[in-house]
């Protein structure tokens, strides 16, 4: 395998998880130096109801902020008609759906059994292709829930399927609670390999427990060539301070470049990013690289801050 | 399969590279609370001189103060002939003479070329194994040293066969800088593997750029089965707040048990030291697991401090 596609999903999935609300302006910061780095696919937001996620309440704001670049596919999530038809009133290239392999946690998260969000996101999916737009679909908690512990797979291959039967175009299998170690991921793979084209699979990987590296390490292995990662490793729940959230964009790019696969982002500039989240979070972020090419660039040219 | 051989350098190569000095009470209450949790392996100091290590200055009283378990082995550095004489005025059961892979790194650390070690080294040995000890050996550096960069696997095969021949039962190859992906394991081990059984070689992996566990993984795929880590991921370099340092015994240890290996150690009352050296050294420590186990606990129990 010589390349992989990144979806940067840290202006999302991250900031929803974090305390402090970022201003628009930041936000536009941030995802401007991203791109400077040579992110190509930016998840930036979620169209869901402002009181469920604060954080990400200036959903079309944002969207309508970012420069117009030929290259640069914008992202963000809608978690029904309402939602969308507020993202394409905004130039967001491209949408997503999600739901959980987990009856529970789905409940808990969207209020809603799996069977009954179905129709909510086929609506969702027919109307954004209808509109011309791609749709991916996200799958929460495929290794394991908070509530409900093991999920089989077989919920996930349900639920992929019935995804892939509406018409969306690739499923990010999501370690949510990050409990998952290689062997599941194999295992998860394997068994999703019988129904699902693993091209239309990507990993979505938290570092919760420090795994997220080796599994997605693992799942390139297995087939998958596409990833999602945060920028700075953002993410980490808000009670826990050090906590980590999405494996860390530096350090798959660090992992990835190393073992020879091409990923078309720069890593200083890209630390230029999660520095500046530093600063605008006022804390540390996980990610290794980050702080170690930080500790380099400090004693080589003095404190940076 | 089914075992793997952790051994815990923690109170070693994580204290050494710690501002804060530790006090010999410290110091055994932390290796009481890991020898509680199940750790078999206990590096627990280093006889250098106390002008070069000042954390590790009380090797000797430290040693002394440990309990006397049957089916623990306290293990210790020794730099030469000297180190060894202090060190078996102790209790301490096994002893690792250590050198690097790189030219430049050896004469840093060491203050000499790698040749002229080997006679030190053979001395130490020769002694320690008269004395029924037996002797491990550490070689750093070899995939990747700070002056050199990268380090020919040649160099590293010449010095394990030359540790061999002394009588040396174990090498652990170390990863100094933590610059090592997945692939630059495997070729390493492969590389080896010519001249030297695969048995007799340890993974000492640091996690400078989040790579350590995703290598730990690797290595254990090419047939090692023994691990050096250390609890809480202790080792940052001081002068890089949130750097990492050595693998996570936590991390390494929850990987583990969920990939079906048994590692004997409870990964609860291991958390239990981790929580114990953040509090004597003022700071979080970087182990995902151990700061995803004080959320939960804090979830649970309240505040934990």
């Amino acid at each position: 395998m010589r390349e992989v596609t990144l979806v940067e999903v840290g202006l999302r999935d991250g900031l929803q998880n974090e305390s402090r609300i970022l201003s628009t302006a930041d936000k536009k910061q941030l995802a401007e130096r991203l791109i400077a780095a040579g992110v190509k696919e930016l998840e930036i937001t979620s169209f869901v109801h402002p009181r469920w996620i604060p954080q990400l309440s200036d959903a079309a704001e944002l969207a309508r902020s970012l420069p117009d670049l030929s290259d640069v596919r914008y992202r963000a999530l809608v978690p029904n008609r309402k939602g969308l038809e507020r993202a394409l009133e905004t130039p967001v290239d491209e949408f997503a759906v999600f739901l959980s392999a987990s009856e529970t946690h789905n409940r808990k998260n969207i209020n809603k059994g799996i069977r009954e969000t179905f129709p909510v996101l086929e609506e969702v999916v027919r109307a954004a292709l209808a509109r011309g737009k791609r749709v991916r679909g996200y799958v929460s908690t495929v290794f394991g829930c908070p509530y409900e512990g093991e999920v089989p797979v077989a919920n996930t291959a349900e639920i992929c399927e019935g995804l892939l039967k509406m018409g969306v175009y690739e499923i990010s299998l999501g370690d949510t609670i990050g409990v998952a170690t290689p062997r599941q991921v194999k295992e998860k793979l394997k068994a999703l390999a019988g129904t699902i084209p693993v091209e239309r699979l990507a990993g979505h990987f938290h570092d919760t427990r420090g795994t997220a590296l080796a599994n997605a390490y693992v799942s390139l292995e297995m087939g998958i060539t596409t990833l999602d990662s945060a920028f700075g490793g953002l993410g980490g729940c808000p009670y826990a301070p050090g906590a980590a959230g999405n494996v860390a964009t530096e350090d798959l790019v660090y992992m990835l470049e190393q073992e020879g696969i091409r990923t078309g982002i720069d890593l200083e500039a890209l630390c230029e990013a999660g520095w500046l989240a530093e600063k605008l979070l006022g804390q540390r972020l996980p990610s290794k690289v980050l702080q170690s090419m930080a500790a380099h660039c400090q004693a080589k040219e003095g404190n940076r801050e």
